[in-house]
């Protein structure tokens, strides 16, 4: 039985091993190194398996969201897995018009993953989350044995405060409503895929898209700034895996409307576009992890272009659709040829991991 | 673009593919079929990104806590990485006094699971959430490529409501307070070394317990009656991984004091005692899942005891030692044959995944 504590962990060439993950000093060890001195404050000091949080205002309503995070390379342009862990988690609150306040993480990681990663990682994670002005309050760190796990997945659950008569959700979208996407679509997706080929070797058109990085961004600044107005929002949603293509469908099906789209409208990187026409692919099932589709009356959309303008993950955003009636619930989308097409879900399969 | 909505899933023979979590109409599929028919609540059943929860009671604090499951393997005697992963975080939140309300559920599948393990996981999740009387309100589905993960790793995050004036947390305890354990220690570790033994076709003493099933529990119930009583509870916790020894020493570590335990008033299966003796264990690391560490005043642990004998978690409960002012922080434990050893954290590398 060793009855000292060990020496410092050594971040600098040390692993995880399975030892990390049995609950005992080893564990305590790479919680105190690693994750306490990023995350710092007072709940996670606490030291207890849970974090006792003070009382919300008097009617707001408690709003729970919860994500897995898997994305592979673990690093790409623009983030990597811990900065998209706080920023995806934080939107999915946001989105139900809540103020993002408190996150819970949950780390699984494979045996052999070199702790100057999984520090890299955490301190990602700490900066992403004092940027948005939130804490990672609780937290809890598994060890799997080399080959059942990836380096490092995260699950991350965050807590918000949602004001009394705000509601938001996929099931509020009206005929005649306008359609805006907070700024360019694809950013992640394309970021991820060259981050891939760039690992394995390959250019394969993906030179396009070599400056593309990634939109990950927490957007509950820019949700604030729209509920501030007062504008009436019908929906608010990120579109990420699966795209704008799958989270217009979500709302439409939620909703029970229809909705036409305008390609001509829907902004995007000429490096995105250039490397989607090269490659196939088709900008609408790319991923996001900083955009907002807004739904809101037609008569608001101006004053909502407006907010969305004078902020700095807005400045690209427009309008971009309308809300139709339809009980089939099509969505459908004016091709720059002037044609129509259908927007379907995802078609086929595209990226898997991508977040 | 295959614009029919695909026949159900075959629930009997099918897996999981990579397009299951790509965030489009597969993932609906999947959610829709497995996940929402176990977990049916109507906060689920809005099919946003997070979910609108009441406002907590008045003054009322919130309580996070969050666990990574990847348990292995995943069906032992006595419950699953579902029951588990509910239970466990159920546990989190009540032994800071809490009231269990609300979970979250993320899962990270390994492309090809069976699709009918998943639904008996989804089952088992929803069965241990209705008879703790919680809901699950929201998830997130991954999927990893096989031999990227391991079938299915879950991980629950739990919300609750924590009274005013309450407050309970490892750094309560008091030199001369009691200690107390709600029941049998090591049942949980034993059942799934001996699952473990079964799979690989051992014996290996394994024979002694074969009758040990997991205590796997959510003891939330047990707790409520414990401060209904208004007995004064200084520190609750759930010795998990790393056993009860890991349990007091945190305890210990936490409140700046040290612990006389003794062994003989230890409360352990005589099938998990002669399987510890047999391959060299000690009772004192084996996991434990459904079972609760009281620290209170000394004058309060009969009346505690009482309330844990009264109730079917606690039948076996027992006062296993006192805290002792000691600033070293040492833990101790009289042994049966009059002597004294150290009680340290995890003696070496017991057993990876338990939980």
């Amino acid at each position: 039985m060793n009855r000292k504590h060990p020496k410092s962990l050594d971040k600098a060439a040390g692993r995880v091993e399975l030892i990390h993950g049995a609950g005992g000093r080893a564990t305590a060890q790479l919680v105190g190194e690693i994750f306490a001195p990023h995350f710092n404050n007072e709940w996670l000091a606490a030291g207890d398996d849970g974090a006792v949080l003070p009382a919300l205002m008097p009617n707001e309503r408690l709003v729970l969201a919860t994500d897995a995070h898997v994305v592979s390379p673990l690093f790409f342009p623009g983030g990597d897995i811990g900065s998209l862990a706080v920023h995806g988690t934080i939107n999915d609150v946001a989105v139900m018009g809540a103020r993002p306040l408190w996150l819970a993480a949950a780390f699984i990681l494979e045996e052999g993953f070199p702790l100057a990663c999984l520090d890299r990682i955490a301190k990602s994670m700490a900066e992403a989350a004092r940027e948005a002005g939130i804490s990672i309050v609780t937290g809890d760190t598994k060890v799997v044995e080399k080959g059942k796990g990836d380096g490092v997945f995260i699950a991350t659950t965050g807590a918000g405060a949602l004001a009394e008569g705000l509601s938001i959700g996929g099931a509020g979208a009206r005929p005649g409503d306008a359609v805006l996407i907070s700024g360019t679509l694809g950013d992640h997706g394309m970021a991820i895929m060259n981050a891939r080929a760039g690992l394995e070797g390959l250019e394969a058109g993906m030179g396009f898209a070599s400056s593309v990085v990634s939109d990950t961004a927490s957007l509950h600044g820019l949700i604030a700034a729209l509920l501030a107005t007062g504008i009436p929002l019908h929906v608010l949603r990120d579109p990420t895996r699966g795209g704008l293509g799958a989270t217009v469908n979500e709302i439409a099906h939620q909703s029970g409307v229809g909705m036409l789209l305008d390609e001509a409208a829907i902004p995007v990187l000429p490096a995105v576009s250039a490397a989607c026409e090269f490659l196939g692919l088709d900008f609408l099932y790319l991923a996001n992890e900083g955009k907002l589709v807004i739904i809101c009356p037609p008569e608001s959309s101006d004053a909502a272009l407006a907010v969305l303008h004078a902020h700095p993950l807005g400045k690209n955003a427009a309008r971009i659709g309308e809300v139709v009636a339809d009980t089939r619930c099509f969505v459908e989308m004016r091709t720059r040829l002037g044609g129509r097409r259908m927007v379907d879900w995802l078609s086929g399969d595209q990226l898997p991991r991508i977040c």
